[in-house]
């Protein structure tokens, strides 16, 4: 929802290129909790309106993880006064971020973004939602600016790509991402190297927690539901916390068979984060929900209070309903 | 080194699509414990030689896992007699062909590949050794003989490259690739539910071994290597086998800061299987070289005999001698 006093104005590629044209002093925003699109699109267009004169500055609320180095340098100060033109990548709603929503949440000018559900918040917005990540987007633009692309900025643009798609794994991907993909492929990228960083680098801390985590899996309901759980001695014994913990519900997701799996997170004392991952006819969506929760229909969430057996059976009993309507023959996937 | 009477026809791709196009009655033979490249790729040519009307027959070595079940149909019976054209997709080496050697062997017409070491067994060779996929070059093939692809088609190919180079994540992807990914985009393929079962799907019983794995895990020289143990007991317990554990190297080399993954597979009473992962400047091959084994720089493989621990101690003396190269500066990853 936007609360702002401004009424947002859609624009559209060639309106957003000559935008970033006629402007300058940019501060370039992401998300808290970055992640490889909203770093690789803060950079790229970063590195592309150097490229064309513009003075230009990335501002990131939280701290970059070392591991995007490779594209992720500092960069120009750019006095936060009136004459500095905010731009915010891949954010959805100005809460996303995070620290710098106080500062900046009310005067965004542009907001470039692939989220269907991104909020309106900026004075202007080029939404694609199409685009596998808000990097193809970025490609697009620095394309439709006649803009140099050089190495460093190409790494950043494939960085964005790779991780919002799984490396060309989800439903996400179409034959624009491949295309714009090649195009990448003509700089010297080392896009192996990258994959390995993004995708296949596990900290020896993280190996331990999945072995502890594997230690406590539960299969009900016809082997159809698998329940990890993730305690917060688990947390503190191997030193995994927060953004260590995202990949254990994926491993729940890809069990054969399993409809829905749950990861059960203990966030406090008597305190539990359900993450419920489902496949079709499953709704997870509808399942969190009657938890209190939500999200979307294949992947959403819910905090659940108790101790682990009680927030368990809670889940279960939600998840049992769902599966009873299954057997039935009376369950649909809305 | 090929033993055969006649001298091998390297062919281009022009050549390679005259000669399909010449002949008829095809067997197409994939390589033994069949993999997504050369199943796609079999079943790609096969498809697109029914569309000019040949007569056309694919056969595996062994038996087809029913997860490729979405392109690997039954295909016509073509009789093995002197009218049939033979041809080996993805097949570096006649001994590779495993229980059909003996039977088509020495016979091949035609062998399209992508396998640098490729042994020229074939009375006609189309190798494209910087070709991703072998599908890659049936891609091209196709195209050049302005065959129709349909979208049956289309996913047997791109299972062949995404198979093989890891969804697009391994070094041996080009600009090339993902043109032709983009291609097949425009039909139908429901990738990400290809990529579901080639990638994100384990078996409960994997599951479960893995978990009995990591259990295993030990730490050397500095946390640069780890060590992995498969046992016969396990793979008893658990009831996997072969294939199964493919996937447990992987892990090996996904550790952050290992230099050395080592999987020590138990074959037999007093076998096993070492399956070693190196990152520069450690070389696997030379590693395995000094236990009697062999392969490639970054994965190599050795059989070694004794119990476990005396295994163990001998794949970590044969490191022992490079890692104390690197630590002195005269280690070369040649």
């Amino acid at each position: 929802m936007n609360n702002n006093e401004f009424v947002c104005r859609e624009l559209n590629l060639r309106q957003t290129a000559s935008f970033l044209k006629k402007h300058d002093n940019y501060i370039i925003l992401t998300h808290a909790s970055p992640d490889g699109d909203t770093l690789g699109s803060a950079y790229a267009l970063y590195y592309g309106l150097k490229e064309i004169g513009k003075i230009a500055s990335v501002i990131c609320p939280d701290l970059i993880p070392g591991k995007y180095g490779y594209f992720a340098r500092e960069t120009d100060h750019v006095p936060d006064d009136e004459n500095a033109t905010i731009v915010t990548v891949d954010v959805a709603d100005k809460r996303l971020l995070g620290s710098l929503c106080e500062l900046f949440g009310e005067r965004v000018d542009l907001s470039i973004d692939h989220h269907i559900s991104n909020t309106s918040f900026a004075k202007n917005l080029y939404l694609d939602a199409n685009a596998s990540a808000t990097a193809e987007s970025i490609y697009e633009l620095l394309d439709e600016m006649k803009v140099n692309i050089n190495t460093i900025t190409a790494k950043a643009l494939y960085t964005g790509i790779a991780t919002d798609t799984g490396c060309f794994k989800y439903s996400n991907v179409t034959a624009k991402t491949h295309i714009i993909a090649a195009a990448l492929y003509e700089f010297d990228i080392k896009a192996d190297e990258i994959n390995r960083i993004m995708f296949d680098t596990k900290s020896r801390k993280l190996l331990e927690l999945e072995r502890m985590v594997l230690d406590t899996a539960e299969y009900h309901f016809d082997n159809r539901c698998i329940v990890l759980a993730v305690t917060a001695e688990m947390q503190k014994k191997t030193g995994c916390s927060g953004p260590d913990l995202e990949g254990i519900a994926v491993i729940s997701r890809s069990v054969e068979g399993v409809l829905a799996g749950v990861t059960i997170k203990q966030t406090n004392d008597e305190e539990f984060k359900i993450s419920l991952r489902t496949y079709e006819p499953l709704n997870a969506a509808k399942i969190c929900k009657a938890l209190g929760g939500g999200g979307h229909n294949a992947a959403a969430g819910a905090t659940v209070h108790g101790n682990l057996e009680s927030v368990k059976n809670q889940v279960l009993q939600s998840i049992k309903e769902c599966m009873e309507e299954i057997d039935a023959g009376t369950c649909t996937a809305e």
